[in-house]
């Protein structure tokens, strides 16, 4: 990846991050004996779930407060494949903005720790009757609060 | 299959049918180059919506009448293999019991119309809170009605 | 989608195209009764098997000019939602260049004939031994050759 | 499960084990809120790659051999349900048999060490032009014998 996915907004915090390590299961290969492209959106999502519910901004987390999250936009790019029984590591990154919406990238590492994969995706929040919400609701301004103070570090 | 994987009840309506045609996916073939074991309880369903819906007894009407009907055996024998871009049939058969259960048993066959999968699924009834149900309910009961006067074939 | 994905090269011919219906299955809804947004990838695929079979570049007519063509990029914008027993049809446009890759886009409309999803990939061809091919192998040459002249309309 | 899936032969050596732990992923539960019957196949499979990794005939092993273990028999039974994010341990049992197939039960337990799933699979061996074997190949039949020396406990 030469461009960055997200550019950073002046004054931002730091990202939060995430990773979680993986093993490519028998049924995820192709008959070209790689991961199917299809796949990794898989991987993606538990290193989703693994950085969303470490700050407490999880699906359930979100169910809570009535709010939904849908992907608005995925994309992947795709360097190197991964094979049967590879193990591999995927790094959830999310990205500062005042938006309510969540900007994460994503990163996959096979064992040589050479870049596999990498890709992002664009949620947006939704309220309990499927409006899209243009501020960030009470919770998430808590959150963003914390992260800005630097209490999520 | 030699034996039956349901026994017929003495004076039983013949069982009901639903046949779907499809087609191998790409990403359902493993390395071996056939599709995956696994993914044959997604050919079943296939089946098995088209059944349930012809007959008004699918997901959606069994959740406006509060009832779910989780699987609760699912069984499988694999004969021959579907290989990447095979067209193929799934028939689901459902068989008479007066329990408040789903026995529907599902049969595969390839372009060649040789058997390469039969399999068969239990599913049992639960009431809104969960609660296995001992007796069919009134909308099911109906159904049964219908079907043993032969107003279903 | 305000942009297009792909640029229109000067005096290129017109685009391949070709569309599937489908339908949403059970298992492909997630816990919040829409379409997991990582399922998409299989319903471009599904598209992507019909072009390129229709037009005789398909995975086995690579497979026997010992080319694979691997997806290097997978993007997708999700506009509305896909629920249960949904309905829906997915295009898939190939469009020109005379490199050895195919540049695919996908727009899924639902019943209501309302765009639901659109998104692109990218598919770059190796030879048997996964080597970059930098110029277009003979039969994708000849390929390229009937596209230009018009006769794949 | 109140009946064996096996029967135990006379003087047999102890089954063979393996476990490994899970979480439940997002796109596997279903809009019933519960994991979908169809993915324990891959909970299964899971178990079943760190079994026969573990004891030197897994895929990988058997595909030096020229030699093939598709699955000819797929069972589960569902007992409790498993929700998303829970965490569960998976452990497959290989059952003791001279004949050249792999008989292995399985056994799901949620976080509360409640039985959740049980299941068996069947897997017979076929020679690389896809011939059933009938008597187990040499480094099986060695396999066999160190089993039965206890050499593998």
């Amino acid at each position: 990846m030469i461009t960055p996915y997200f550019n950073t907004e002046e004054g931002a915090p730091a990202p939060l991050r995430a990773a979680v390590s993986g093993r490519v299961r028998f049924e995820e290969v192709d008959p070209l004996g790689i991961v199917w492209h299809g796949r990794y959106a898989s991987y993606f999502e538990d290193a989703r779930v693994a950085l969303t519910d470490r700050y407490g901004i999880g699906y359930l987390d979100l169910y809570e407060k009535e709010v939904v999250a849908p992907v608005r936009k995925l994309h992947a790019d795709y360097f190197r494949s991964l094979r049967f029984g590879e193990t591999f590591t995927v790094e959830a990154v999310l990205h500062w903005t005042e938006a309510p919406c969540l900007n994460m990238e994503f990163t996959i590492q096979n064992e040589a720790r050479e870049v596999t994969t990498t890709g992002y995706t664009v949620q947006l929040m939704l309220d309990a009757d499927r409006n899209l919400l243009l501020l960030p609701p009470p919770f998430y301004r808590a959150f963003l609060d914390r992260w800005r103070r630097g209490g999520l570090a």
